[in-house]
């Protein structure tokens, strides 16, 4: 495995003197025993993602990120977007959301209906996919494009103007989307949608498609470690906001695995079935890791096992 | 409400420049709504608490202690006890535990046998009842008296030698136990309870039933602060234990509002039905706060109002 | 309540000497408590119903029909017409249709998701909505219109060549039919919906729409009291079928109040929330009444009344 | 096989001229597939059956009984003997059973703690053994030794005074009883349990060991198809309640399998897994057919399989 230090192409991103080594170390673990777990399989795009690629970025809050492995190859980032869209949607109507989607942990596969049904068509919180839907639809509500705001979004926190839907990926999405149709008419029924569903899912399939490299997706997430602060300086979220997001992450973001993704990792993360984890050390950088083998609860086998390590190599953690 | 700065029946606790003017100020602010919420009603003991009584105390990690207001006031600890059982049976048998109870959040009311029967005896986290009665079975197990050994260790960390049970309290809970000898028979059915039903609830009933104050509890939780360490420098936990502990209280730590907890005070927590919580700083120092009104989910209204005012007017918290 | 007996717009129905007087004493005490129950207010059209309106009627099965009441007004079918196209489906594909949907009860309220999902998307009986869409679906697929099939039925078995589909009725189910439309799209994401979703509802929504009165719907059921015999003497099932029909009826008729019904009237029936209720009495006679309030589980309260009385007076019942 | 007309033992029993060929052709095909299923393995008694073993009884309701194969063989009546616990009480306290106890199939598995819990602690019908506990219960509320009233019961209808229970049997339900202690002291912890949870158990277990023949449970079953009547011509039930237990046996009397029996045999029954099962034709005869070898459901394999046969022959059934 190539270990690449810095990027050219970014303005200049000294290596850190602190993490750098870390995750050399990383890799070179990593690479020894590669392709474990299986890329998701339902969209041929992803299906065809080779899993022993492996790749592993980290931004300290001043904008300063660097990386190994593939760590400039985009990938689909999928429900880390869900992040995001929170985010975007949280700093433009505040807790008013809380009314739509809640913030515990579901205790069931990602794509459960049951707690749906048991609690009448709210959520239990914005990173099952029922949520996810729900927030999107309340940011297209107030944007008229969530997924463009979204791409605006990432574009500008990431520095890298080429950030794009991918096309395919989307209609992938669609033709499979039977669930999540599912999920969304479900909700409509209770009155907790508000946009036409098929306008809704498309929104939806379309955040969803965004591919972007372990180095965009650190830089895009450090707001989280800036306490709610964009790249430019400007405040997204107030720092109340920005913890509550990283509470939300800890507690609900490996979809049924959050307990142990806490137990092991320690830090507030999110997954993707692209193979993509984000994760937060608030006030002091953020994680991008991504290698497309999943475990049988959608999580990438080496991205979560390399996070373990970087915790425990550096002894940061939140705990 | 009287605010005590140090109680005198201890060694010397010089109040904290740092959080004493905090604590104190919380007990202002909290007296000012004196009352809310409802002390548990089927146990007659707590039934009768003042639902006015507050107290909060912090420990250093160097053992100093403080607090205000009825900090040193003696109630009924229940389900904070499950913290130190966790880490009395974890530091005995290490991961082995895991086979026998999970550590996700349970997305469903604390006592609730739904997920028990999918899960085919296997409770999803050592915080519900149903996973608190395995982690008791096996430290029983192992010790043949699981609650003599938590009161020796809750005495040892606590410097307080006249902890006891109250057997009142303990009676009451065996008049009320139908649910959890239906919990207890139900795991045994799978062969995931070792000793007889009986012999279980007589020892769990009985950990539920001490008493201890928030000063004492505030220390003997100190060892989760200290990664590990007991009051008298030997280890208890690996570090990477006391860690994985701490993540379990954040994500499982609060029945059925771990997230909102998360969201709200951003700490490592346990609460109990008598009105106490426990909380964690890694690194820093450990809270306990105690006010018999509970909330519908259990959790003591002004004790949660505390935690989220310290988080907030200290910037203390894990996000 | 005028008791009418006999219409003089069907050929000669003299009235029969064994049941006219029955139905002309329970329209008489049905008579004397009007107007119990709710009409379903979910449509319109349903909704401004009179909830005293009640009619009944009889039909033996050499094709005598008489009736009581407004045993000759339309109403909406609703969920009656269930019994016909699992009768139409069955009569094509015989038992490989029980490959898609099964024929247990439900155990939970007519729409729940809850059972969908643990037995993957394989419905527990024909008469549960998400039941009914697969008959409806595999009908579609066998004759390209699965609407229009049941009504050339209805109106052959009922002689009245007028029955027709209510369109504003349909229009209406089709704008609260998210619900319906997240169950199609769940089945479909298990592989057990042929149809395009959208292409299914509207046949599903169009069979629900067909209005017909008592004596239409007494008539149509009556192959199910001739053993799989229509009303011209061709076979549409087998003896076998016919029976097996009633079974389902008898277990699964009532949505979550089967028990109560076979307990209460004892005999194979189905209702729907349009107030109409038909039973079956094997080898002897059919019955349906009609009143549009309903109960808490959405049947008809004096449809179910006026069945129990019919019961209690002339001693006929299954058991 | 060897097909036995009339036993000796019991007062003249001439072959019925109807029946008698009928069972002798079901033995005959019966026993072209001997032995499929497997006996119920948690009973050491029970495992011990040997599969092939086939009996099958039918009384007609005035007392005559004929039958084929191990007719006259007692076997344990299991979850056969909850109808008679059900009739017995029934007739003590009337409809005020059915606010403890509901009559609604259950739509899960004959365990389930899930609907109960949804349904504070009502369990849905009285055949699930969470239901029959609290028949049970209530009739040693009632009577003060429930079991022994449930013998004598059966002493009396079947004629036979050498009925007994089986005391290792019952020994070893106890030692496998912890679902059961769960279930009954869950229902105490809703308060729907009068008797001490031992107390109740004892009962329990006993009345599941009773042993009875074919022959016997024929007899002993004659007074649901005599409309509530005994066999000295006393009233039990009235005609009403008769009827109602029918209807309950047919929705709710083989477990999770009720539709399928009421789609296959179309008769009211109940089954146990010691391999038995009962069925009422109203106003004609009762049946008790007995083979060990159970299905994925409980139900016996063979026992079923002789019953659609019957129905089927003879063109019995209620449908």
């Amino acid at each position: 495995m190539v270990i690449m230090a810095v990027s050219s192409s970014y303005p200049p991103y000294p290596p850190s003197p602190t993490f750098q080594p870390v995750l050399e170390r990383i890799a070179t673990e990593i690479g020894q025993t590669p392709g474990r777990g299986r890329p998701a399989d339902y969209i041929p795009a992803l299906a065809a993602c080779d899993p022993r690629r492996f790749g592993m970025a980290v931004a300290e809050i001043d904008g300063t990120v660097y990386g190994v492995g593939d760590w400039r190859q985009p990938f689909s980032t999928q429900s880390i977007t869900k992040v995001f869209t929170l985010a975007l949607d949280l700093a433009r109507e505040g807790d008013e959301l809380w009314e739509h989607v809640g913030r515990e942990p579901s205790g069931n596969p990602f794509n459960s209906l049951v707690q749906l049904e048991y609690e009448n068509g709210i959520p239990r919180n914005p990173f099952i996919n029922a949520g996810a839907l729900v927030v999107t639809d309340r940011l297209q509500t107030r944007t008229g494009d969530a997924a463009g705001t979204l791409l605006a979004f990432l574009r500008a926190e990431s520095g890298n103007a080429e950030l794009t839907f991918d096309k395919e990926v989307a209609a992938s999405e669609a033709t499979h989307g039977d669930r999540n149709a599912a999920l969304a008419h479900f909700m409509a029924s209770y009155g907790n949608i508000d946009n036409p569903v098929p306008v809704l899912l498309e929104q939806y399939f379309r955040q969803c498609s965004i591919e972007a490299s372990c180095a965009d997706l650190a830089l895009a997430t450090s707001f989280l470690a800036r306490h709610g602060l964009r790249a430019d300086g400007s405040r997204l979220l107030t720092q109340s906001q920005a913890k509550q997001v990283n509470a939300v992450m800890l507690t609900c973001g490996t979809y049924d695995a959050a307990g142990d993704f806490a137990y092991r990792v320690g830090l507030p993360g999110k997954s993707g079935v692209g193979g993509g984890i984000i994760a937060v050390v608030p006030g002091r950088c953020t994680l991008c890791v991504w290698s497309p083998g999943l475990d049988e609860r959608g999580n990438s086998v080496a991205g979560v096992a390399a996070l373990d390590r970087f915790t425990t190599l550096t002894g940061v953690s939140v705990f």
